[in-house]
């Protein structure tokens, strides 16, 4: 039985990395007392040993031990060996990239559906979608697929923000890109906001955090779901 | 000889339609009385009549016809035959897969390497770089290649917009975007800001309009540029 922690982002503002979430992640790992850690995202183009560096000190506190994948002389076994996973974000583009090329993606979704505890923030959560499709990344490198997990049988928009009504700024906004993406595609797509994570456990797809998650689906409205809403209806 | 306009956005706020941008407009197409329209971007996934006409009531004042592509049973003759060429913005990705998937790509290429005007904003302008990467769009479908037009030898990111220190937002700036693409590629980017264009003829590219450009080169610090720069040293 799949259990995953997508969170919209890995930092709101004002708290340190990961400090918003840490009870929840104490909880989620309970019993584990290594996890896997993925850097591929690199955000800001950090090494890979900078990023698993930042990682460590974010799951100290809780005293989970953080070992990066580039670790290993064999990325596919140490996927297969760990006790939990993390992948951090970055550019979702230059993630699915390596995922790709390393032949990881089939790896992971294999035993995160066989309950890997899998954890995810920014465009490590973009990717538990169906596809990849609703990043707000530049499309820094060319990935084979825009294709991802399907963990849940939707997309992501993490680090969802709401249309500024004083901005003079002329680009779409973020509602704007989705409706968008209905026009050429079904799959619905929940935009997360920063705080907000998705907790899935036992078939369950809790929103979690205190703000609302913006569901967009084609042909539809956009619906406002409160906290604690099972999304396991989008399946 | 090459004549490009590459602005960076239809509108500027407050301002309706192309307006901001008229005058130069005028005397750019001098002599052309007729301009082929490429609707494909489809902004907020309008059809292509739809934007076809927002195009025709934009060019109505200095009296240019606008003929859209999707009007001529074949859209290679209809880009071979064309006096001026005019691409508009919406969505990079759908642009850039329609352009492939009809060949048009080379086509254009051709007929403005030769001497047809070319005038492009927002999505139509990022398509006259070497590559899309520097697109601000979400990845609403997945094109068979980044590569696009090159007229320019760099690539740009259009409605450039400067990082707002009051925001309590954690997802990444503008440059920290441009940053991580120069992480992995060489090619320089020209952040272009809502009511600036560059103007390409005879062999040089100024930049028009009264807003400073800034410019993003690999391992280098980025460059405010002002109005009036050649930028042509970066071919």
């Amino acid at each position: 039985m799949k259990k995953l922690l997508i969170a919209s982002s890995s930092s709101v503002h004002g708290k340190g990395y990961l400090e918003y979430i840490l009870p929840e992640l104490a909880e989620f790992f309970k019993g584990v007392n290594e996890i896997l850690f993925i850097p591929y995202a690199r955000p800001g183009g950090i090494t890979h040993e900078a990023y698993t560096e930042v990682a460590r000190k974010g799951f100290e506190s809780i005293d989970i031990r953080i070992k990066g994948i580039h670790e290993y002389s064999n990325p596919m076994d140490a996927v297969n060996q760990a006790k939990g996973i993390f992948i951090g974000g970055g550019n979702t583009f230059l993630l699915v990239k390596q995922l790709y090329d390393l032949k990881l993606l089939s790896t992971i979704k294999n035993v995160v559906e066989n309950g890997t505890p899998y954890f995810g923030t920014s465009a490590g959560s973009n990717i538990c979608g169906l596809t990849m499709q609703n990043t707000n990344d530049m499309p820094i490198i060319y990935p084979p697929s825009f294709d991802t997990f399907g963990f849940v049988n939707f997309n992501l928009n993490c680090h969802y923000l709401d249309p500024d009504p004083t901005s003079t700024h002329m680009g779409e906004t973020r509602e704007t890109r989705i409706n968008e993406y209905h026009t050429l595609n079904k799959t619905a797509v929940l935009g997360l906001r920063e705080g907000s994570w998705l907790h899935i456990k036992k078939g369950k797809i809790i929103l979690k955090g205190s703000l609302n998650a913006r569901l967009f689906q084609q042909n539809k409205p956009a619906l406002e779901l409160p906290p604690n809403t099972d999304l396991s209806f989008l399946t």
